[in-house]
Parts: C-alpha cells; sequence; structure tokens
C-alpha cells in the first residue's frame, strides 16, 4: 500500500508485539492549508508480515504535504498498515499538536478475524 | 447546533476515540458577571459523523461573553455535541479555576442506546 | 441548611459528577482555640439541585470562628449539604494541617436509598 | 490507655476514615540505647469514639525515652489504640529510618468481630 | 507591640539570621469583607532581643478578623516586629492567594541606622 | 543460621508486616573477584520470632568478601531468614548493580505450608 | 547456544524471577548497514539452569556486528535463551532508539509447557 | 565540650569544607516542654582538627531532653564547635519543623580572625 | 523580506526583549531529501519595529520543503529577521531533532552598531 | 581527515555556535576488548567550514570497533575534528558509561591562534 513494505515474520508461531513511534509526523489541514503535526504510534501483533522500518517512515512521510483530517488520517493508516502487514491486531494512535487551542488524540484499532487457535 | 459543523466519518465500520482538549475556555459567572476559566475535554466515539474542528474552536469561544454555571455548561456543550454529531459514546469534562477559594470539576457522559451489534 | 443555596439541575436525565476542591478552610480547635487550617472536598452526582458555589463559599467560611473537631466538621458538611442537595452521591473529604507535629485526613460518604432505575 | 482520652463519635450511623499522620515520632533503640526515629500513620473508621488528637500527640510522645523493638511498638500502638477508642477497622504504620544501613516499615490491623449490619 | 513577646538575644556578639514561615495566615478584605489566606515569612538579623515564637503566632492570628490590605498587613507586621524585637535587619514578606485570578507578593524591609561597628 | 538472632514476636495472634531495606549490600562475583553492590529488600508476616535488626545487618555484611552468584544469595538469604525466623510468608529482593552493561533484579518468595486458621 | 553459559539454578524447588537490563545493545541494520542501538530486557523463571550473566553480556555483544531487524533479534534472543536455559517461562524486551525520526519497541513471551506441579 | 571528640586535620596545608547534616535533632521547647525536631546542618573549613563524627552525634544527641530555644541552640552548637575544633570558618543553620504552623531556620557563622596568609 | 510584516514599536524609549518559540520547524535535508524538524527560538530588543506573529509563523512555514543545512538556516532566519525588523539586538537559536543518532543545536546573534546611548 | 567532509560556512562574518551532541558513541577498550558506550558532544565556532553531519556520523561509527582509552579518543577527535573544520574555538566531550563501577567524562578544548580581529 503505498510503498509500504513488508517482510516476512521469522517468529509466526508465537504472539508478540511491535510498538513504532513516530514524533514527527506532519499533514497540511484540509480546511486551512496550514501544517498539522503529531505523534504517530503503531502497535501490533504480526502474523506473517512485519512492516519494514524505512518503508514506514517514507510512508508516513508521504502525508507531509496532504490535506486531511486528523480522524481519517489516523484511521486511513490503520487501514493501508493492515492491508500491507495483515497483523493479528493492530492500534494506531495520532496525538496532534494544538490547533485553535484545541488539542487532538484519535486512536483507532483493528482485529483479525479469529481463526484456530493463534 | 449553534453552528457546530459536522463532516462524514469515514470510518463508520469501527470503534475509535477521538479526544480534544480545549484549555482556554472562558465564560462569564451568571451571579458575579466576573469571567470564569477553565479546560474543556470532549472525548468521543463518532457514528456516522465527527465534530468539525474549526467549528469546535468557534462554538466553545460563543460562551465567552455568556452567563452560565460551570454544572450547565458541561452538560450543555455535551447535549449540544450529542445533537449535532450523534455519537456512539461522548464524555465531556468542565476544570474550572480557582473562584472564591474553590476550584470545581464537572463531568457528564452520554451513551448512545444500544442498537443492533455495533 | 445554614445559608447553602441550590439551583435546579438542569441535566437530572443523567448521572454525572461534581466535585469542589476549596484548600482556604479553617475553623478553630474547640479544645485549644487555637485555628485549625485545610482543605475541604466534595464530590457529589447531583439529583434535583445543584449547590451554588457563592453559598458554598460563604457556608465554609462560616466555621472561621466556629470551634469543632475535624471529625465532626467532615461529617457535619457532609449532613448539611446532603439536607440541602439530596444528591444522588456525595463524598466530602477534609485534610487537614499538621497540628502538634500530626496531620489528619477525615473521609466520609453518603448514597441516596435506592429507588427504581437512576 | 496510657492517658489516651476519647470523644464521642457524632456519626456512628456511617462508616468513615480517620488517618493520622506523625512524622515525628521517636523512641529508643532496646539494644544499642540509640535513639531511632520515624513516622507513625493510624488510619482507622471510629465505632462510638474517635481518638483526641492531643492526647493522641502526648501519647506518642511518650515512647520518646522508652527502649522498645519497631515490631513491638507498631503492634502495641495499635492494641492500646485499639483497646481504648474501639474501632471497627485501624491500621497502624511506623516507617522508620535508616538503622545500621537498614531501613523498616511495620504495618499491623486490626477488625473488629463481625455484628450485625454495622 | 500586641502582645509580641521577647526574649534576650544570647549571641548579641555575632549577625546571624532567623527565618519564620507561616503559611497559615489569614486576614479580612476590608472591601468585600472576605477572608484573604496567604504565607507570612520574616527574616532577620537580630539585636539585643528576639522574637518569641509562640507570640509571634498569636500576633500573627490576631489578624484572623481584622479588616486590611496585602499592602497595609505586610507593612504593619514590619513596623510592629521593628518596634517589638529592634533587630539590625528586618524584611517581611506576604504571599497571598489568587484573588479575582491574581495572586500578590508585598515584600518590605528595615535597616537599623549605622551605629558603630556590629 | 550463621549469626542471625531473633526475638520473640510479642503480637502472634495478628498477621502484620515487617520490611527491612538494606541498600548496602556488596559481595564479590564469583567469576571475577569484583565487588557487586546492590539493595537487598526482606518482606515478611512474623509467625513466632523477628529477626533481629542488628544481627541481620551484621548477617548481610557477611557477604561482603564472599563469592556468591546474584540468584543463588538471594535464595540463600532466603533459606537462611526462613530458618531462623520460620515467617508465615517472606519475600527477598536482590536490586543489583549494573556489572559488564548489566543490571540485574532477582525475587524469591517463601510461603509456610498451610496449617489450621493463621 | 553462542555459547551462552549456563549454571545450575540450586533452588529449582521454587519459582523465583530473574531479570537482566542492558542498555547498551548494538547490532547492525541489514537494510543500511548502519549501526542500531537499544536496550535489551529479559525477565525468567528458572528451572534447572540459570544463565551465566558474563556469558549473557558475550552473548549479547556478538550482535554488534551482526546485520538483524529489530523483530527478529528480539525473538532469536528469547528462542537461544529459552534453548539454553530451559526456564519456566521468559520475556525479552528489546527498547531500540530512533531511526529515521521512529523508535521501536518489540516484546516477546515463552511459556513452558505445562508438567505435573512446577 | 560536652564529649565533642577531634582529630587531626592531615591536610592543613589547603582549605577545604566539610558538611555534616543530621535530619534527626529533637530537643525540648523551653515554654512548653513540648519536644521540637529538626535537621542541624554544620558546615566547616578545619585547621588543626577535624571533630570526630560519632562524638558529634552523641553531641547532638546530648539535646534529646533539654530545654532550648531555636535561636539559642543553633548558636551554642557553633560556639561548642568552634571551641572544639577551631576551624577556619564554620557555620552552623537548625532547620526546625512546624510549631504553631510557623516553621523556623536559625543560621549562624563564625569566621576565625585573619593571620597571616591562611 | 519574504512577507515578514512588522509594525511599529511603541515603546522604542526603552530596552525590552520578546521571544518568539516555534517548536513546529520543518525544512528538508540539501543531502537526502528528508524532512528534518526542530525548534526555532528567536530572541530581539526591538529598537523602531517589532515582527508582526501571523507573518513570522508564515516567514517560519515557508522553509517547509526547502532543502538547507540547520547552520545556514539558523543564520539565514537571523539574517532576515534582522533586515525586516532592524532590532537592537537578536538571537536566533534552532534546536534541531536526531538524525543519524546525532542532535544539533545552532545558535547566532546579531548586535546593532553602537549609536549614541540607547 | 578520515572521511570528515566539510561544507563552506555561508556566514562567516560573525561568531555563532553549533552544537552536535551523539548519545550512540561506542568503540571498544583496548584492555578487555570489551565495548565501551558513551555520549560525545561536539561544541564549536566555525570559520570558513561546517562539519557534514553525515560525514560525522561516519566518522564517529569509525571507532565502532576500534581499541581506544577515553582520554585519547575525546583528544583525537578534538585533533581531527579541528583539522578539517579549521574552526575558531572547539570543545569536544566524551561522557562514558559505568565500567567497573566508574563513570568517566573527558573534555577538550581547542582555540585558534589570534589573528586580526575574529
Amino acid at each position: 500500500m503505498a510503498g509500504l513494505e513488508t517482510f516476512p515474520n521469522r517468529h509466526p508461531g508465537r504472539d508478540y508485539t511491535i510498538q513504532h513511534t513516530c514524533p514527527e509526523f506532519t499533514a497540511v489541514c484540509p480546511r486551512t492549508g496550514q501544517p498539522d503535526f503529531g505523534t504517530i504510534r503503531v502497535t501490533y501483533v504480526p502474523d506473517r508480515r512485519c512492516v519494514e522500518l524505512k518503508s514506514l517512515k517514507l510512508y508516513l512521510q508521504g502525508f507531509r504535504n496532504r490535506g486531511i483530517f486528523y480522524e481519517h488520517v489516523t484511521n486511513l493508516i490503520l487501514d493501508e498498515l493492515v492491508a500491507a502487514v495483515k497483523p493479528r491486531r493492530m492500534t494506531v494512535e495520532g496525538d496532534f499538536h494544538v490547533r485553535g487551542g484545541i488539542s487532538t488524540v484519535v486512536a483507532a484499532s483493528y482485529q483479525a478475524p479469529a481463526r484456530g487457535k493463534p
């Protein structure tokens, strides 16, 4: 998805957690054209694939000049990461700086449909 | 409601949380005419709509010269936001500065009536 | 009760919490005649009425020159606030300064008798 | 007990908690004759009587030149306070300064035998 | 002065400093009749006399029900302490709680006229 | 055990806890002969006997020139204290400083076999 | 495994926990060849053997010039430590420094198959 | 002086500072007979002699049951330490706990008469 | 300069300082094309003109997609602000996030040539 | 020097400071062959050239597998950076992790010979 690369999870036999924290996220407000800043935090349990860190960086940088709402961008990152890495579980949090005197936090989660015992 | 604008929640398929924190809320005490100051914190799970941030800022600014009690303003913001965005769940907290040597915190919550599985 | 004024709770349809914190409480020790100092914290869920903040301030100031034990004053404030505002639930905490090298905290709670569904 | 005075609990109809903290406790080590220092914390739910603060201060001062182990003094204070105030529940904690490079905390509790509904 | 007692400075041969800090000062606003709260800090180099601590406590308690402005009370305490203890140097600071959203600090100093070498 | 002295628990009728913290523990690494440093924390519920503090200090000092692994010393202290004081419950924690760029914490617990009601 | 040495657990009769924290872990990114830095934390309950600290240090140093992903190295350390010490339970956490503006934490756990009573 | 022992300063060729802090000082108020608590801090530049630590501890313990004002005890400790160790410079600070809602700090210094070059 | 607007300093008769802090500065590394992030802090004493805040924001946003070194951008901001507002003194600090494991701070100052007495 | 690249200082007309902080420095102890870890901090005033950040990173990484003492490496970095960038002034600090229970800080400075007015 949009250049997100993955590599094989070499330890699919166990559930374990990976957390990536990016405090340098920036996009553009679709209303005002002003830049927004915030922290994106991705936490997941991989299944067959893990997200490659450099491609994650480039993927997040891809929002730099894109006009997008906080609520949408947080969910979109979740959707695109889920599509790319097909994790067992994933949460994306966006923690955005003060705009108009108001700070905003958006958090969304994905849970893979239950299969047989993981 | 009073100029609160919303935009479509593009991710209604999942429950996720949005939190807006406004530390610059001010209104007027209906008894004394003195200004009150505090922080308003809104946390919700959207259904079909999200509140647009700039209209939320303007909405909260609309209390600037209005005489209103802490208890009422906190609930009123909850009622008007619920009416405007029809969320699945919402909490509004008002944390008000010292007045007459007393500080005050008011917190109110809304839960949409259960439908079929969310 | 002793000048405690109330105003109608305009939102009786929901349970919500109000917390008032007064760090400037002072009374007089009934043994020694010496002034006592402390913080009074009132937390409650209103039913039909809310306590008016200025009257609460004046009510608490009414103890200024009254000789009363820590244990009694904390419970008395609870009793008189319960009588005045008839809340669904209320807690009063008194956190008193060092006297004779000893600091004291007293906490008491009230729960309205269950009625039909709140 | 050793001069502990009490006064009537004017609110026996409810369970509420009282906590006294005395950071100026001192006694003497029965082995070495050296002074010990620490904090005594008393937390209780009164039944018919409350302990009077000044007599508690004088009672605790009574250990000043007495040789007594940490373990015993903490339990003894509990026993004598229980005997004097007959509380519903009480905990005494002694938090003692470093001696020989070792700090010590002792905590003991009392629960009144169940009667009919408290 | 107003019951301020002193005792002889047994070490007049040297300049040394004494600082008393009272965080439980309270008086009454002469405009509104409302109680004020604050901390009074007295720092001085004694000459022939020191102020006795209990009389200082009672002296400061004497303002409890007196209507007096922040600026005046700080200077008045300085004047009366200077008159009572005739120090070599003295500073009085009053650090008052928020009123109308504003906190206030008042500080005043006294320097005894130069004599021969102290 | 190795000079651990005990004295009678004068309050065996109740379960209460005693915690000793010794931040000055030192032993020798059995591999390298280098000194190790750490904190030993002993928490227990006494039965018939309590450990005497000075003998505990001397006992812990007895490891000063002894070569012993972290894992063993923590368990050994537990075993020897259990043998000496026969507590109802006991936990020993050893929190050891960085060695070779690695810090280590070891924690072990003992529970006396159930008897009739304690 | 790769030089991991163990020594007999002298206290197999009880479950107890050992935690080793190494804030000086470094490896090489397999994509960029750039060095990575982080903290490795190993927590386990030993069964028959404990890991020897110096060999653990050397084992962790063995990654110094090895190209390996965060996800793999955390799991690999878990696998190799499990193989070497056959613990009852073990968790390995890798907490890695910022790369490309993103920090990463990986955590994986092992639980030995249940046997009779441990 | 009252059992203060000293030992030779083996480095009189340089000015260096020594600071002893005793947070367990206690004496008795000469007015009320109530115990006082505080911290005594001694800072000095030795000349020919240093004060021996155990004798300093016993010296300060000697005030335990003695009635003495804060101002006097601070100066007296300075005088007796100066007499015993004849330092180049010395400061004694007494930092006393709250009494009657007032805390007190007393600080006194000594400077040896100038000789030839120190 | 590049849209920097100014307004008249209405108090040129005195030296006073103004500090603007922008924690949301971002530009692009001219080597790698990767985004850089940091905080720009501008401190100055105005002469005839002050910089208008919104134009300063837009001016700093103008670097968002520009390739420029840390050292140059910090000095360039200083030069352009000096040209626009002609201050008596000005300092610009750029505090940049970690890149390649290294964080960087650049600070540059300007001092207007002496005239007659300011 | 060893791959250190520089670029022209575009602002040689003023003295300004640049500080690079690298908390990921690692080298090898020449005695034990064990890795050392620490932070290198470089602060300088450039003259004609600035050090390019990526080459500084690679230069510092070049010590990764080199055996060198703390004192030498700090001075060597200073020497090689001075040779490469010929600054007006430069300080290098090395702040190294605990080894054998001892942490070490080494700091060395360079001052260019005076020319005409800087």
